[in-house]
């Protein structure tokens, strides 16, 4: 059985995890209540800082147009274009800086935490995420996310979907990338693992740009494992 | 109350949270039972590991006398050294390989687990070490510590005690030194971490080198707890 052989599940967590979506648009109505903000296109604003502000930030960092920086500096950079562009203004440093750390206070899907429960009985289980250290740290802890280390891309200064990301979390839990399992909602961070030599399992996660959002595409039949949600992943790798 | 100021707690692993001696010492002597080994010395097999494999180990490394590898090289090549002096004879590669890994699989104290529950309610608890990330992983997982990440130093190349090794950690949470305090059995270690700008718990352990072994110092007062053990420090620290 293949599960006999895996011995960590890494898992993206932006999407996968988290509801990063009705989760940063809570914590952006919270503002706006609070600032007497009416008439912003909050779910916008979340849309356009995941899209523009992380992974075009990212992606412009993997190509070398800009300078290395953490995944944390991109969310608030974005933030402070985004805050003029949707006319909010009266926030003090301290609240935009709270207000760019809605990023480490993401909800998880209901599954993630009864899913990694089992999954922690009998697999190492980590993130493996372009979110900073302190950002992964800081959420799984609100999160109750039970994990048993933390591995942020940051450690190496690099970024999924590079294939030094994937070695890397194969090298630091001392373990052959084929002894690695990557759970994860996107074919791109999927491919680039398989490419590199770990499992694969896809969980797809339909809501992950709200309920009128872009869709998965059609399941990729050369991943290792398709499951629904994290319970069932568990169930599939053989964990009661 | 200081512990208003502080974010996120670090520990020191070998000696401050696990009884090394004692569980290397079970370790041996399972493999000689099993190989049907007598007259070995095992406690001394294991001070000698500690202190000459590890310690002194790291200190070369420090000064420049020799490269850098990580603390799992160290204790696996000074086994290779040990076993022939104590008349170790028998042993399988996959047999030897295992047995250094001894130092992935320590007990905790009697008071770790629960007074890290404790802690963990209030703060970001991980460990700080010179242990290897997968060592530092895979024992608080076997032993139910409750870790919210793992800062092992390897993760920097850099060995305790070692300036920026303290800074690792602050950097990693994103905090500053000052929100860090360190917990530790040994003076040296809370000494360089007070020179890095952190708090300091002093928690002794008068049993980590046997009941016959050498004996902390009298405590030093410039450290901001000094507790006699985790559970006492969570008390100390207002945690109920």
């Amino acid at each position: 059985m293949l599960s006999d052989s895996i011995r960590a599940l890494v898992f993206d967590v932006f999407g996968t995890c988290v509801d990063w979506r009705g989760s940063v648009i809570r914590a952006c109505e919270a503002v706006g209540r609070a600032k007497g903000l009416s008439n912003v296109d909050w779910p916008a604003l979340a849309d356009e800082w995941r899209r523009d502000g992380y992974i075009r930030g990212i992606a412009r960092i993997r190509k070398g147009e800009t300078p290395f920086v953490s995944s944390d500096v991109l969310f608030r950079r974005k933030l402070d274009e985004l805050l003029p562009k949707y006319g909010i203004r009266g926030l003090g440093e301290a609240e935009v800086d709270d207000l760019a750390k809605a990023w480490r206070r993401l909800d998880p899907w209901p599954d993630t935490v009864p899913g990694l429960e089992k999954l922690k009985s009998r697999f190492v289980i980590s993130p493996l995420s372009n979110g900073s250290f302190a950002t992964l740290t800081e959420m799984g802890k609100r999160a109750d996310m039970p994990w048993d280390c933390i591995i942020s891309t940051e450690l190496r200064q690099t970024f999924k979907p590079d294939r030094e990301a994937y070695l890397l979390a194969a090298n630091l839990l001392d373990l052959k990338p084929e002894e690695v399992m990557l759970v994860a909602a996107h074919d791109n961070d999927l491919k680039a693992g398989q490419a590199a030599g770990l499992h694969t399992a896809l969980v797809p996660r339909p809501l992950e740009w709200g309920p009128a959002g872009e869709q998965p595409p059609p399941a990729n039949r050369s991943f290792d494992v398709v499951a629904r949600d994290f319970v069932d992943l568990a169930t599939q790798l053989g964990v009661d």
